[in-house]
């Protein structure tokens, strides 16, 4: 039964006699074994905030980036394998500043999020941009245009989906049933800050401080909370 | 006996010895696992309607777009892989695009069509726009040009036909023998909105409302219906 | 022993230690599951007639195009996958206009042959045009050139003949049985549209209708019927 | 034993450990399956002689071309793949229309035919020209340039040999033999002819007529014999 | 089990099913069997140190060259595989340089582990300058810019991390430990060097002298130890 | 054991665990299977002998080339796969034309050998002159340059030596042994004409005629023996 | 345990799961097999003898050429595959070629063994200059620059070393036991000759002579012995 996966899933981007793509099906589980991050979309912007793993006490913990800046007007969390997200937001980067340039104004959040999951879709295919596995990493992009503030999911296979609160990584799991019965759309940005915050400890395994938690706001730009900011919504827990 | 075709399928776009392809037998597997659209064409245009499977409370019910435009007088339906479905509509949309840059009119439904089935024919031959694998997708294309509306149907083959009324995905088996029963040319569109609607209740597990079914009519132009306009559809049923 | 075979046709286009191409051959079974075709030669013209499956009462039965105009002196009837056929028509309908646009006459009937064989020929060579596999159809070629009508028969390997009379398809072995038995080079176009229609009922299991068969003729310029013009014919027998 | 075998020719164009070629040796097989063809050289001219198979009695005998013009000083009779010998055919036809606009002058009997080898040895290699594998023909080169007339014969392995007379094709071993007994080199064209013939009624099973045998000489230019020529050479047997 | 393994990794840049990269993590392996390194962060600046492995007395010690500088303002001490090491440290070279010319400044420590990094993540697909499997070194990149010293440690996956302090190699799992038990940030230069050599001589199996050690600081720029101030280091031990 | 090495030499130009290329030794197989060649370098100049196997009495024995031209003072004779060694011969004697074109004076005989044996090493890396596999043949190359008469003996691996006499083929081992035994720098190029014919035909099982050997010289440039010269050699033994 | 290997080597460049790279593995065999060289650095310059394996009597002494200069100021000892080494050492007299033009200066002896071990190091790539296989050869690179004369030794993973004495090939196990206990740095350049010398006749199996050893100088420009200058060598013994 096992083996005769082995033989789909070798052709990379290949389907099984059942309809399935095993590669990204793996790539998936790269992130199950990622750490946790939550997205909230509110009025008045999105807040997002992800669990940091400091493997060793040597480690600068600003250097753990989990949360990344991609344009003025967006940003976005992940988790699964941070050099394959390192890609994804250089290529969003490159762009949007493009975009930009050519055009004088920003890019749609959904637009942004779009080019980024035509890269992941096409791995396989040896292109010069294109990996030749895919992307083993789940992103919640938050951003603010002319729609308002918006918060998109993607996943290893190129999709992607608009979300209200959105939750990826290890603790996943728990963390989304938090948020069904604690989102409401008429959230405050702080309130959903504490939300974040607190469902965020739940699924991690130590105390929650400004070392091991990053949080981030796009309202309406982008916005890296400091050590004080964080230890403030802490203190709200 | 299943060894044996394991053999043949991992060249990707090889004929089996019974003179089949099984990568495209197994993509076509992947959209019976797709959710249910279904079209139907009248003398005043043609109807899609989408059954949205909308996995959690917290995903924004407009992002998960199973209705797309490709032009003013052309729209489609898909079930399978979404995000090979934004592919096939993204090329289409810039094919579609240049012939009324080249030849100052629209293209014709047929030709748009071609122009998908051509890009999924190809797959697993290494240029630059095909995949390395069949597109995991099926299409329901509405149109309307100089021959009045018309309704085609694609599958991972890169194959399409014509026809008066069609579902896909997963429920397709029974919507289509219904649409067999109901369907004759001299419906009006009203009367095919209903007739859409009460088949797609029929195979999906849930209640409709507007939040989990699609509604589109070409007729000539394009128009994805509101919330108001699907609520209309379903209290008439 | 059959575990052997599958160790040839995995290189595509490669011999078996018997001198055998197993992908070409498997091709032609693809072709033994189609439709079955007719083509006729007479004097005045050649008579094609193929019967269309019509899997449901909703498909548009004009959609399903069995045969095709080339050139205004070229048509072809097919049997096996659409969607390569239709790759392969497309290809002859450029090299035709090439040549009208290049030399200012109409490209002869076994030129343009040969220029799809050509094709048809270089499967799994990785250049642009080619297909990773062999194309799996069959084509009766009618045309009418400066040496009066002919009649070529195709197979996937790139191979041609020149005919009077021959059957492709699922049905091919009767409907050859029977030309060989009721052809002579004295039949006017009329008796050889009876013999066609009349052969190909004997192989369908349903009733002959304008429906479900097409017939065309190219005499000295291609034609393909009205379902009034078919019905004439169907009234004959 | 037999399977080791496999493991060597799957890569096409590779040693075995006894240092031979499998898929070459395998082409070879291909054309012992082939039609019998015969060359006999006079001081006259080279005279050849094939056997055609007509499967069915509605194929028309003339489109089943074995032997085939390459310029006016030179023609080919060909066994095996047909579609094979028509490519190498075409690339030898632009090679001496090349040579002809490029010196003036009709390329030798020799350079068409180590042109002819070039392009079969380098099959497996990907290039633009060259097929992914062997090609599955012998041919007999006849032709007359300064040196006189000169027969040719080429092999799937890109090798090629000077002969007085030779037989290809699945009744060559008998025809050699017959031929290394009749042959002598004071022949006349009109003695080769017979011989030709007789030695072809020996191979074929069924009764030698203009329908299933083709005749051609080149002396000192290409001419296919007319049915009538062939039944007046038949009628001297 | 450990056969199933074999199927992936032989995909060079492919998942498992449990979502792992087992190319990445053999080349870690590599890793595992180099030589130890160490590097230690301060107000001041940062030191390296490594241990060489002199394998034979005729060897030049001066030659095995485990710390390199890259630019005047930073330098790298590698564990693993030396040739992949000289590959990523002369390709950093070149990026360093050209941003000096391009834009007059130096480059800046993060951007030029990131250039690294994006060389190591690309490894398998084929274009010009990355490799065919993953590189087999980590690296410890010390340098001095305008945030003031930084020290980086990247693994072959292309992922990267700023530590205080960090050890790699065959020795670093207890090197790692030391380090956190001796390291505080208030730490002088000098006493760095101290605690980096007496954690080396821990691990080394050997005694310690200048022939098999070798010590670096970046303090602003970077600086490797003549022996001489190698035995200074020693003699404080 | 035997199965083990089948994995190896897959990869064309791979070396095995014990560090041997087994594709090169396969090919060298290739070449025992051959016919004998020899070559004696004397002050005067070199001679070459070859067998010509004539399998049957219809081929024209002066088609069997097994002694070709180079350049004007460079010729060659080769055991093996003939039409392998024409394209080797063919790419040395652009190499020569070339650099006479280029410098106004003949290549030396080393640099010829080098540039043939360039072509030879460089198999199984798909760029355009090299092939897919090992050349499976053997050459002894003669000339004559400023340095003198010189004679180089080149295997598939790439690899040449010089040598005072050398035998290739199936019968070189006994060949080789007369030659150590019969050979010393001070021949006359009679003697060694006398030599390598009385070698020749103790290998030979048939009766030594023009007809099966050819002989060659370069002294100083080159001349291939008609067969009333040949018959003279003969004649001396 | 064996048979897990080859699925691992297979890949060409690829580690295995312990972080080897078996390809390199195999081809440092290769070397194993190889004719002893010997190198000594001396305050005058450098020594290089090495073993010449004469297998026939009738092979020229003088072109089993194991000792080769690359620059006037480096010279270069091999073991291994002698068509790997002239690649090797073909591409580096280019390499010093192009320095001298583009800079007016000799390359330096460490980027000469850089250039090298560069090429080495990127086996397997497919590109235009480098191997499908590691180069199955070692070097010794003997220089004089402005940094006086050196020693490197590289493998085939493309790592160099810097050396004061080193021996490689079948015998260097016992030559470089034999080099430590004789080899100081105050040697005379005479004295590195006999040792050198001496060594080599100990790893030889027969008398030493003129045209079985090689010996070459750089002292500062290469100088390879003349069959008097080594006879004077030996006589010294």
């Amino acid at each position: 039964m096992f083996l005769t996966r082995t033989e789909y899933d070798r052709g990379v981007n290949t389907f099984s006699p059942e309809g399935r793509l095993f590669q990204v099906e793996y790539a998936i589980e790269a992130i199950k074994l990622g750490s946790t991050a939550i997205g909230l979309k509110t009025k008045e912007g999105v807040v997002l905030a992800v669990e940091k793993r400091i493997t060793s006490p040597l480690l600068e913990p600003s250097s753990v980036e989990k949360i990344m800046e991609i344009d003025a007007h967006i940003g976005c969390a992940m988790s699964g394998l941070i050099a394959d997200a390192r890609t994804l937001v250089e290529h969003a980067r490159v762009e949007t500043q493009n975009h930009r340039f050519s055009y004088g104004e920003p890019m749609t959040v959904e637009s942004t999020t779009q080019a980024l999951c035509d890269l992941a879709l096409r791995f396989g295919e040896g292109d010069e941009e294109s990996m030749s596995r895919p992307f083993g990493v789940s992103l919640l992009i938050a951003g603010h245009d002319e729609n308002g503030p918006s918060l998109y999911y993607t996943d290893p296979s190129g999709t992607f989906w608009q979300c209200n609160a959105k939750a990826i990584g290890s603790g996943s799991e728990g963390a989304d049933s938090s948020l069904q019965e604690q989102y409401n759309k008429e959230l405050t940005l702080q309130e959903a800050e504490t939300i974040a915050l607190s469902i965020l400890k739940q699924v991690m395994e130590e105390k929650v401080t400004p070392n091991n938690v990053d949080i981030a706001k796009v309202s309406p730009t982008y916005h890296l909370y400091t050590p004080a900011e964080v230890e403030a919504v802490i203190s709200r827990l």
